[in-house]
């Protein structure tokens, strides 16, 4: 199933909804009034509710949003219902971080291989995952793995981008610092972890 | 210089234009198009044509933006225009990923300071920071550090920040998998790295 008509910014902000529900849910909450989401995830209450106007009524004048139903219509639209399976390539610090990361089970994402070009990463084990030789890659297709991490240095992004997507890989996220050139059927994510702290002196009062 | 009237969504995609724009600049380009800027950053035209209207002209039809003038601007309206210390606090691998992480000189700042609880880290140097027991924090006051990085385990999370607010830091960029209560003159901005792996799924393509 698929929601056309839906915005990319809508589309980037259903995760933060998604991670704002479950963790109220974790506080025992049953349903949540869009104030209370909007207070949570740092929006507001107009957006949330315009947003969630795309794909249908969930919200009750004066009780709000149940939570369970509204998280599992979220989950099915990001097509993250489903476990997703995803490879990692790079295993330095960023990549090992990714690994020990907690946050992605809350979207159902299994990091369930990793690679690393260096030997000596090779066969080591960080978190349950045993690091593979990158030279192996291909190996993704036969493994149905479509996601994947790009925790590697800019010199070798694009290298590993192309024989990820020789790969069979469909979706990347990247954490190098550059831009990232694949066929139109990939989507790329480039995460900067820089530019969201380039955000914060802007609301920084003086003094 | 603040500009009351641009909204958060514009505040948040000025970096990423400002970081299209610098990687045009060293690729040897002088100007560029909304249409290339868009394609650089994977946004649409429009909306970039609208976000910079909310800050003044810059754009010559059929010309483009000249990219030094418009990226100094977008500098001037995030306050990044004058380097901005930052500290980090928390030296595991995802500290220790950010104090190797080229990408801030971009923005203009200086990772100027780092803290963990692990004697076994303090006093060891990664990156030319050395790292300082966080029970220092209180330091960043006289050292006019108001910008903070927390990447501890979630547990330590929201003491980090109460300490970092004691010691007059005002804005804080957040990578543990929770949310941090600050008082309202202090900008917290949280960072989920598995929110963005799931929004990927959604633009897969079957098969």
């Amino acid at each position: 199933m698929r929601y056309y008509k839906i915005p990319d910014e809508t589309i980037r902000r259903l995760p933060t909804y998604l991670r704002g529900l479950l963790f109220s849910s974790e506080q025992g909450r049953k349903s949540i009034s869009s104030q209370d989401l909007a207070d949570f995830v740092g929006a507001n209450p107009s957006q949330i509710r315009k947003d969630f106007s795309y794909f249908g009524e969930f919200g009750k004048r004066g009780v709000g949003y149940d939570i369970e139903i509204l998280a599992r219509e979220i989950k099915k639209i990001l097509k993250v219902d489903v476990i997703q399976k995803a490879a990692l390539v790079g295993a330095g610090n960023l990549g090992s971080a990714v690994l020990a990361y907690t946050g992605f089970k809350i979207y159902g994402f299994d990091i369930a291989a990793a690679f690393d070009t260096d030997p000596k990463k090779v066969g080591k084990k960080i978190k349950n995952v045993v690091i593979e030789d990158a030279a192996n890659l291909w190996t993704l297709r036969k493994r149905k793995i479509k996601l994947a991490i790009i925790a590697v240095p800019r010199d070798a992004a694009q290298k590993t981008a192309d024989a990820l997507v020789k790969a069979g890989v469909k979706g990347i996220l990247n954490f190098s610092p550059c831009r990232i050139a694949a066929p139109g059927k990939v989507k790329v994510i480039t995460i900067d972890i820089a530019m969201d702290l380039a955000r914060l002196p802007y609301y920084m009062s003086a003094g």
